[in-house]
Order: C-alpha cells, then structure tokens, then sequence
C-alpha cells in the first residue's frame, strides 16, 4: 500500500488523482488532502476518502474542521501546507498547488527523500535552478513530473539514456485562438479566451494556454527536469492534443506518447512509476476513429508566450521567476477584467525589462522576486 | 570494433547496411558480405569494403572471385550461407536474404550466440516456433528486429516490461492499391503494383506490400518475436509511413516510434542497440513541414493479406509457412504474368485450405511443407 498525499486535492489536477486512487484502492491510500477554500468539496473528499491528514488555507475553517473530525490531524495556511509536503508516513506527495508555496511544500518533500508527483509548474520554473542543487543533497528524493507533456517526455525516455536525447519536441494544442491574427485578439473577452479545444482545466492555465504561456512554461520546465539546451527544445503545433510531446534521439528516432487527452494517465503513471498498470479509470484511444493528427509552426508573431520563455529560460537565474509571476498576476487582471488580453504578453516583456537578474541561492530570493514582480505588476496595471 | 556479416549484401538492405557501416568506419567492420547473382555489384563492395569471408550463389562464380581475390575466403550456395551465418569472429550477423536458406543461416548463427540483426521475415513466420524453442537453449543469442515495423515496436518497448503490452499496433502504408475497390484490382498490371508511394524495396516485398501480405506476415513476426497474443495484435492503415508502428500498455499510454521511411535507422540501431548513435547517414524528420499524420482501418474486404495471415497465425504450427511459401510463388507468378493480381489471395486460401498442419519438430519438416507447398501452387497454377 502506498500513502498519497495531495496538495491540492480540490483542484482539476486533485481531483483526478483521487479518482486515480478510488480505482485502484487496495494498492494506494489517500494520507493526506489539502484545499485552499473550497470547504465543502475537501469535507466530501475527507468523509470518501478518510484521509489522516487535512489542511486548509484559513485558521478558521480549520477550527472548524476539528470539531467535525476530532480525530483527524488539521493544519492551514502556508506552514500547513509545508508540514503536509514532509509526512513521514508518505510515500509520494502529488503537488498540484499552484504559487510560491507550491515550491517550498516540494522542498519538504525533497529534504524526506519522497517520490514527488510533480504537477506545480512553479516549482521547476521559478525555482527550477534552486530544486535541481537541492536534489543533489537528497539523491533518494525523486520527481516525476505529472504535465501531460513531461510525463509524455519522460515517458518517452524510458530505456535510453540522456545523452541519447537530440530534441525535446513539445507539443502544444495552440489554444482557443489558434490561428487567429494579433487583430483578432485586441478585444477578446474572458468567456472567449476560457474555451479550450481539448482539456478540462482550471482557469488560469486556461488562459495560459490560450496565450501559450503555459507552453513558455513547460519549455523552462523541461529545460529544469531534464538538463536539456534551451537549442534542443521545440514547440509544435499539434491541435488534437494527441501526441503529447516528443523525444528525439541522437540516431534521429523520435519516441512519442500518446493518448487521450486525460491527466489521470500521467498522474497514474506517477504513482506506479516504473511499472504500467491497468485501470477502470483510464480510457483508450482508438486511432481509427481519430482519422488525422496534424502539426504546425507556432506563430510567434502572435502568440509570444513561447519566444518570451525562450528568452527568461535563457537568461536564467532569476528571470524564469519573473516570467512566471508578471504571467500570474496579468492573467488574473485579464480574468478580473482589468486588462486586455493582448496587454498579458506586454506585462510580462517590461516585468521581465525591468528586473535586475540575481542568483537564487535560497528560496528567499526567489519569495522576493516573486513579491516584487507582482507589486511591479499591480502598480502599473490594476486600473480601478 | 564490431565485426558484421551481411547476409544478402546486394539487395536493398544490404546495401543500405552497408552504408551505415561506411559512415561509421571506426566502429564497425565488414567481415563478411554474400550475394546470390549479382556478381558486379559484389565485387565492387569487396573492393570498397574488404570483408574477408565472401559468399555467392553460383559454385563457378565463386571460382571466379577465387581467381581475383586469393587471398580471401570464398563460400558458395546453400551451405556457404550457413557458414557465413556462424563465422567465429562475427559480433553480429545480418540476415537480409529471404526464403528457407535464410532461416538455416539465422538457426547457425543463434547456434554461435550471435547478435542477428534480422531481416529475414521467413524466421520468425515459418519456423517462428522452432526458432523460439531454439533460443531458449542458447539464451546469449539475441534477435533484433531490422523490419521498420519490428523495430518500432521493440524500441516502444524499451524501459517497459513485456507484461506491460496490451496491443502491437502495426502500421500499413496502405500499399500502391490502398483505397481502390475490388473490381479496380482485377486486371492491374505488375508495373502498377511495382509502385509503392513511400518505401524504396524490392519487387517481391513491394508487391507484398500492395497486397497487404507483407502485412500478414509482419503481424505473425510480432507475436513470434514478442510473444503477444494474435487478440492482441492490430494493423493501422496509416498512408504517411511516419508512424513506423506503436505499442499500446496497460494503462492505455501508447509509445510510437518515428522518422523518416529509410531503413537505415533501424539498420544501425540493431547494431548499436541498446545504445542510439549519431550518424551522417540518418536524416532527421520535419514534422512541421510533414503537416499531417492519418490513420484509418484496413479494408479486408479488398486486401485479404492480413486476415489470411491472422487466420494461418493462430492455426500456428505448419500454417504460417503455408501462408509465406505459397505467397513467394504466387508473387513469382504475378511478377511473370502468368497470374492476376488478385489470384495472390486465391492460390494463398487453397494452399492453406490443402494443407494438413504438423508440429514442426525440426527444420526438416518447414523445408518440406515449404516444398511441398511450392510444388502445389506451380502445379496448379503455372500455366504456360
């Protein structure tokens, strides 16, 4: 039996795990569960899935919490979350929180030596150059990232070896305007820009991949899981999300995998990692039926998400951050109304103009950034 | 240095093989090559490579090579082949000569623990059984695929463990007739069939490819070499040859291995393999530029090779060699003029329909259903 604990399990992300875990019971038990404030989803989650441990985002909903079950441990906030990524008793922490504390509940998890199911983009991205230091302290820890397309790499991988690898060959969906000219995007609404072809998702990374942000993203990401040249990663257009990345090899063999568009294979394959196990939960894909997979340039006259990472992946250091956190808080102004959709790609290009770039040799530094990128951000964007 | 024998060095393997030797050089060295009847062509590549064991066809030929190379090893025939299939010194041995001598060859070099890089089809669908009982009593020797098809699958299998398969998913171009209606392929000419849209081969295998027999037999090669159940085995019309075959796990993922159609990659990589190699020799592939991938069933109505196949597969014992031996002289007799294109399916059926399936307890016994099978079909259906 193996102990999960999700940070995050009321998120998409979350609640494919557990229904993961609910198909596969007498082989995982669910240790741990944390939600930020969708209190009755977690109270549904606890009463299904019995869960030893429990945090919140607020100190009151965690009191109350503790009178309804007396019996289980409770933690909030932040430093909840942080004793939560450090369960002794767990055997993999599936980290599906996104922001800063994201990082530092995977830090704990690193310093226990878990296996950790990687699935905060932040994690890699902002703090990829500090993570990738800290596993070389905790050789035992691992991480297995949960991104359909890096699990789709690393996937991909198994049985060679890296320096075999030529090209990391990233696919990307292209998003809601796929296609369209920088023209059509000057006014998009968030209703429009909220409709993704293929995947179910949050709302934010809806957003990102609409401005394939989320794809600049998982380049970073890539480049930090990996340890490949930002020269040897490329994005493709590939609009049925069927192939979900690529890797070629030095003898110019390209392995992919493929699948339907579901995180609940990358997030199995997580957990049983190295082995491939059979689940009512996992749906096959009948190419048959599908008829055609296509592919495509990335137009990055339009959509410059991927050319900005480029840049912010290459710079390095503290830049990464940048690009992640000015991303964060434009999208949510675009969500809240306050910006155009177009005006996300300028925040993140003066963010990252702005910024000094530094040596992240704690996680402060990177706390800092993020903090000061953010109220860069905010003082020159939320209009009232 | 590795040391390789090609078996077959004139045809369109062999000389592919050799260029991946050529631009590898410092690696791999020619030991030995063998030709049936193309005496120029041999002769230029003993000049050019200077294998020290040769072997061709025709006794007085051999004589001939004799007189102008001394100091070299000059085998002849049948038993030529065979020796050439166990030298001593070989570290691997190609085996790209098709009919029953190839299968004598590869059962001599298993003998001798070889690496065979095998692309003799005749193996592993005649005497498939013979050949894996074989194996189990020479457990150094090892078989890899060097069919694009073969290949993919035992590359998609890399880092997995074989429990974890669930379906072989082959691909078909489709051949030179693909879409076309019964009715259209009665009266097809050999020239027409000789066209195939995207693999260079030769005029047997191409016109195998037009009738989805080469199919059939690619599919009874896969469960022989990967011991897969026939329920367990798909083909995938798939025109664009890119996708070279996948294979489909236990939690739905599927790995695909991808290139260029050029048997070169999986040439080498059966001699490099488990490690990948980069080469001059290998193109790399533009996805971008290819555009699309389709897919789509195989009409078995129309191209009967595969169902005929599947049906002599799970007879098993005797069957499979029924189905390869009366194919090669049918082809021969398409190939001639002396039978229609769709009398390939008939003279296959009634050979099959004929024949009564025996244990093949030796080699002995494939030889003599391979000949009786040979004597049937030219008895009934070489007309003059």
């Amino acid at each position: 039996m193996k102990n999960i604990t999700i940070l995050g399990s009321t998120g998409s992300i979350g609640t494919s795990a557990l229904k993961v875990i609910e198909a596969k019971k007498e082989e995982f038990n669910v240790l741990g569960i944390s939600g930020y404030s969708n209190f009755e989803l977690l109270k549904e989650q606890i009463e299904k899935f019995n869960p030893k441990y429990i945090c919140i985002g607020d100190e009151n909903k965690a009191k109350e919490l503790e009178s309804i079950y007396p019996e289980k441990i409770i933690y909030f906030g932040d430093e909840g979350l942080k004793t939560m990524g450090a369960l002794d008793e767990a055997d993999i922490v599936l980290t599906a929180i996104s922001g800063a504390v994201g990082i530092e509940a995977t830090v704990e998890a690193i310093k226990k030596e878990k296996r950790i199911a990687l699935a905060n983009k932040e994690t890699m991205v902002a703090a990829g150059e500090y993570i990738n230091k800290l596993l070389k302290d905790y050789p035992k820890a691992e991480i297995i990232p949960v991104d359909s397309e890096h699990s789709a790499l690393f996937q991909s991988m198994q049985g060679s070896s890296k320096d075999e690898v030529k090209t990391l060959i990233i696919t990307a969906s292209g998003g809601t305007f796929r296609g369209k000219k920088l023209e059509e995007l000057k006014d998009v609404t968030v209703e429009q820009a909220l409709k993704h072809p293929n995947w179910s998702m949050g709302r934010k990374i809806t957003i990102d991949s609409s401005t394939l942000v989320n794809k600049g993203l998982e380049v970073i990401e890539a480049h930090m899981l990996f340890n490949i040249d930002y020269d040897n990663i490329e994005v493709l257009v590939h609009p049925q999300s069927i192939i979900h990345s690529m890797v070629e090899f030095e003898d110019s063999s390209i392995i992919a995998q493929i699948g339907v568009p579901d995180m609940k294979l990358p997030i199995q394959y997580a957990f049983t990692y190295p082995k491939r196990e059979a689940s009512s939960e996992l749906e096959r894909l009948n190419l048959r039926k599908l008829k055609e997979l296509t592919f495509d340039e990335v137009d990055s006259e339009v959509f410059k998400g991927v050319d900005l990472a480029f840049k912010a992946g290459r710079t390095g250091k503290t830049m990464p951050c940048v690009f992640n956190s000015a991303n964060e808080v434009a999208v949510e102004l675009f969500l809240k109304g306050k910006i155009k959709f177009l005006e996300i790609y300028e925040i993140i290009e003066k963010a990252m103009q702005q910024h000094e770039v530094k040596e992240i040799d704690s996680l402060e530094v990177i706390k800092d950034v993020d903090k000061e990128t953010r109220k860069w951000v905010y003082s020159n964007y939320a209009r009232d």
